[in-house]
């Protein structure tokens, strides 16, 4: 279950970085989809040859754990490879590796592929994916269950979908969502835990100028760890939802 | 009037453009300010250090010319160059060139020297800006004046001051600032108007959970450009004001 891998070096900016100095986990995501566009582009599937055929790539789902997040300044390598892929989504890896070549961060996603102009998911066209060296599968990749908000125990924060959230795809770029939802947890549970793992799931797509709210609740599991669960509501429906796993720093 | 040049090379990555593919302006300025702490490093004076000294480098204000802005994938040079100092200020340029090396943006910085504890602006220590063989003056150097906003005609938006707004020098990273006004010019005009050039400064710090306000004004000047008027609030203090100069795409 594997098809071509493709790697690029990225040196972590001081801009991608939080209060602690740790690569953020929208920049990572940002940074890692790079590579699979550049590979794309080397394989001739570029977004504007999408975007001729009305189409578009879309994010349905991430898996991400973390043994550590990238520091300022650490040259990272960052790897993609088209796992698999059946009628409606095709199942991609990215990890980031440290100079040493230990894993750091590897996160599982499902892709699908939207019509523009009906913004519906579409079946996975053969042709579109050959050129990655994917297998084709009859079955669905699973990814963790994600528990819900508990409504009695949440807090919640509003936010507005700025003009520089969208993107050139013309819809609001995936990582924004992460933005909403780690911008929800207070600085203090930032200082004193890391991020262990995340799950986060894209329900619909939210548009310029919505007001979102930012929900989360948080949980201390029998291992130790504390899970938040989170979810993006706009206008009474469920945009994104997700589970966060963390450790005490 | 010129110290040491230092270059490097950028690919415009997708999330550093807006939906129009064209780098935003954050992105641009957080890209160009990384070419200026990479010269740093390389002469011996990095952050940890100027840390370890209670001192940090801020910015003071940006004077941003724009021929045209970077495209998505497209390849730049970045340049930067220690121009002078006086007692208080050191001016620096920064140029993002196309491979053909025409000038793309030009940004003039003014920054300054902030004591941690005190957080208030400290006299230039010749030896910390030595390495970058500027040269000193006993002069300011002046940029275009700021004209305000326009009471009778504003518009204004409300910001909340995000945890992943502030960056590893624990304030909030500048570019913030050009997101909260970039984002309260409305869609409609940013896809019929290009930047053409930006003036702002920065006069007060705003912290972590502070509910900012972005006022705005906007004015047609004789040569057929427009002029926005921009500022800051916070608490009724203005933290940040700016002019920026647009045409019709």
């Amino acid at each position: 279950m594997s098809g071509l891998k493709y790697r690029e070096e990225h040196k972590v900016k001081t801009f991608e970085c939080d209060i602690q100095k740790e690569m953020t986990m929208p920049a990572l995501i940002n940074v890692m989809l790079e590579t699979s566009g550049m590979q794309s582009h080397l394989l001739g599937n570029t977004d504007d040859q999408m975007s001729d055929l009305g189409l578009s790539w879309i994010i349905i789902q991430y898996y991400i754990q973390v043994n550590r997040m990238p520091r300022r300044s650490e040259s990272l390598i960052i790897e993609t490879e088209a796992l698999s892929y059946n009628r409606f989504f095709t199942y991609r890896v990215f990890r980031a590796f440290d100079q040493e070549e230990n894993l750091l961060v590897e996160v599982l996603t499902t892709f699908g592929i939207m019509e523009m102009e009906t913004r519906k998911l579409t079946r996975i066209q053969p042709e579109l994916v050959a050129p990655y060296q994917a297998e084709e599968i009859r079955t669905m990749v699973r990814q963790p269950k994600i528990e819900p908000v508990q409504a009695a125990n949440s807090s919640e924060q509003p936010f507005r979908v700025r003009y520089l959230d969208i993107d050139g795809n013309k819809h609001v770029n995936n990582s924004k969502y992460f933005d909403w939802m780690v911008n929800t947890i207070d600085m203090d549970f930032h200082s004193e835990h890391r991020v262990k793992s995340v799950t986060i799931k894209y329900e619909k797509e939210v548009g310029y100028g919505n007001m979102i709210t930012s929900r989360m609740s948080q949980e201390s599991l029998e291992d130790g760890t504390i899970r938040t669960a989170h979810e993006i509501v706009n206008g009474g429906g469920v945009a994104c939802v997700a589970n966060m796993i963390w450790e005490k720093r």
